[in-house]
């Protein structure tokens, strides 16, 4: 049995090369804000309202023309009348504050009309309807102007951001009700592999399934639309009956097994038969994950990912994710760090290092402990914070080197 | 009208004390493993099989008796007689390499028994039923041993740790079925002021809520149940009303609004006025969020958060949620990253200032860009990736110094 190369592909390239091969909906639903966490908004979003709406009190006090109190002191205080009380949450109409009049104002309340400052209670003393005020003030002190903290037509949001907890008080106090998403990315996978169970106990020859679980997982978590559509039986028939009923279904189809150069190798003849122009891409030159697919069938992207449950979940991580992202130009966004790894790290020249880590913080500093495993482990993911990469041109990094870790 | 003041103290202290005042359940679901994302494991959980389940094959080749092929090279081969050949995920019960013999076995498959390494098929040729072996092998080369990953019995993850897209796919792979989790806690919440508003258009004097929306989802991410009892207006009985219906129906209870020392504030009354022992801390040596109230009501915590949007948000992500992970001892878990200031950050001595911030990469240094607002700001949020403390007897912090960085 000769053995047959793969071709490789560097996955930086793969991105930029695939980005106009296929299509994804471009179409926009309209959400009410309460159910619109986790989208990515599909338009500019601007402020509807000003923030805040109305000239707002600071402190609890009495709104004045502060020509009125100029020069006002302990000695010799300036005296009001008050004609009117401003209550939280109403509009004050009927107060206007002319020349020797004023209104108490509570904090967070509507300052009257007429009134320039709001003098703290603190420095006056009321006497029934007549208030003495013991120091004079500035325009504009105590007051927050209408607009001051958002204008009304101001840019919040950009298109393809992401509604998150720390953005969407923000569009409901600046008055978005419906807001304009991007409709969620459907994505179908399957796992393919006589051996893959999901009978218990486990029969003799078999051995559980990780990746779909986990594809589901990292799908959703992105504000993707999750499907799974089991484990599949090498058979030809078989996968292609469920690839074809998934790229029915679905935006975007992914699979898991079948993807290297074995005896059960469907995958690649599957996609290549089930339309046009079928596999596009065959290798990565990046460990984990070497083996893998890209195709494109009747526009839709199909990526056909090696059985290694690590290199499911790096592949899914780096490379599709950020195919995605550029893809409907949205910000999945993960936070990178330098640190400084705790060991040395070996990799081999050509080709693409993806390793797993934990951040550690100590003294001041940041440090990246690479959590190395057999490629084919299922447990190497679950302590990683992160990871980062190893050039194809490097043939490793000692202790100390720094590298940009990217968090999860 | 005096001034009261608020006594304050430290968050980490109140974090301290509160935590044997207030009870939470301690009740365990059993949730089948697809459900089971997003809860806190409520014990040990132990691996049921070992992984690999088998010896696993590592390369598509035939399974042999090292001894058999000992000395083997291409001008001096091995002739063994193939017996079988091994079908991905059945157990090759009929299959016994004896001597002399041999049987293909592809990769992911079980190596049978009497083998004790697989020859890669590229160091063979297949006559019919002779394999010519070109080379001679160790003992378990090319063989995964059962267990070798993990151990049967062997600790997979931590009482308390989430589960998670990276230990989900680990769980069902040792063969969980059902994992046993913490109830996820019950936590509702109210927004109380007149002001306070969802109508649209936005009546004047009135402003959106902010606090409520956010609250859901920063409870929703730590996987809370999350219950909102929405704007209670401004008075005695019907905060009275809702806060006692929200303590029947949950765990913990929080509002917004009514906790500063003003005309409106009735919280405090109603916290000790609903159950013993009532307010347990008025005040906050931290800023934003100093008028912050900690109660309990018949053993059920109650925080009164100020209706600042910042603090709010503030307060929860770190002495809230602190006092929870300590009180449920489970892993919420953010990440910290040091990096240098970029700017200069004033703070008052007494207090700790939690500052909202961004992290920049630059030339392989992390650097914190600090966005401060005024607190009572709707959009200063928004474009944080996490905070940094002052602590409270630092009155400020240079361009350049190294903060402690944790990311939401």
């Amino acid at each position: 049995m000769g053995e047959r190369f793969l071709k490789v592909y560097n996955p930086d390239e793969v991105v930029e090369n695939l980005l106009d091969k296929f299509t994804t909906p471009t179409t926009i639903e309209e959400v009410p804000i309460e159910y619109a966490y986790g989208l990515y908004v599909a338009e500019d979003i601007y402020a509807k309202i000003n923030v805040p709406p109305f000239r707002k009190s600071l402190v609890d006090g009495y709104a004045v023309r502060s020509s009125d109190v100029k020069g006002a002191s302990s000695s010799n205080p300036s005296m009001l009348k008050i004609i009117g009380t401003v209550r939280i949450g109403d509009y004050p109409d009927e107060i206007f504050v002319k020349e020797g009049m004023t209104a108490y104002v509570p904090t967070g309340g509507v300052v009257p009309d007429g009134a320039d400052a709001v003098v703290m209670c603190e420095e006056t003393e009321r006497h029934g309807d007549a208030l003495f005020v013991f120091k004079g003030i500035a325009p504009s002190s105590n007051i927050l102007d209408e607009g001051s903290e958002i204008k009304r037509d101001s840019l919040v949001l950009h298109k393809g951001e992401r509604i998150s907890e720390r953005n969407i008080g923000l569009l409901n106090s600046v008055g978005i009700e419906i807001v304009r998403v991007l409709s969620p990315l459907k994505i179908g996978f399957f796992s393919t592999g006589n051996e893959i169970t999901f009978a218990h106990p486990l029969p003799r020859g078999k051995i559980f399934d990780f990746n779909r679980i986990t594809l589901r997982y990292l799908i959703e978590k992105d504000g993707f639309i999750a499907t799974d559509y089991g484990i599949v039986r090498d058979e030809e028939d078989k996968i292609t009956y469920t690839l074809r009923k998934a790229l029915n279904e679905n935006d975007i189809v992914l699979t898991t097994g079948g993807t290297s150069k074995g005896t059960s190798d469907f995958t690649v003849g599957i996609i290549n038969a089930l339309g046009k122009p079928g596999v596009l891409v065959h290798g990565l030159n990046v460990s984990p994950g070497k083996p893998t697919i890209f195709g494109v069938i009747d526009n839709k992207l199909v990526v056909g990912l090696s059985g290694n449950p690590q290199a499911v979940f790096m592949i899914y991580s780096t490379v599709i994710r950020k195919l995605l992202q550029r893809k409907l130009g949205v910000m999945i966004g993960a936070h990178a760090v330098f640190g400084k790894l705790l060991k040395q790290v070996n990799s081999r020249k050509g080709r693409v290092e993806l390793v797993g880590g934990k951040l550690l913080t100590l003294n001041n500093e940041n440090f990246i402990e690479p959590l190395l495993a057999d490629s084919s482990s299922v447990s190497c993911i679950k302590d990683t914070d992160g990871y980062f990469k190893i050039p194809e041109d490097v043939e490793g990094l000692y202790e100390g080197d720094v590298v940009e870790f990217y968090l999860w």
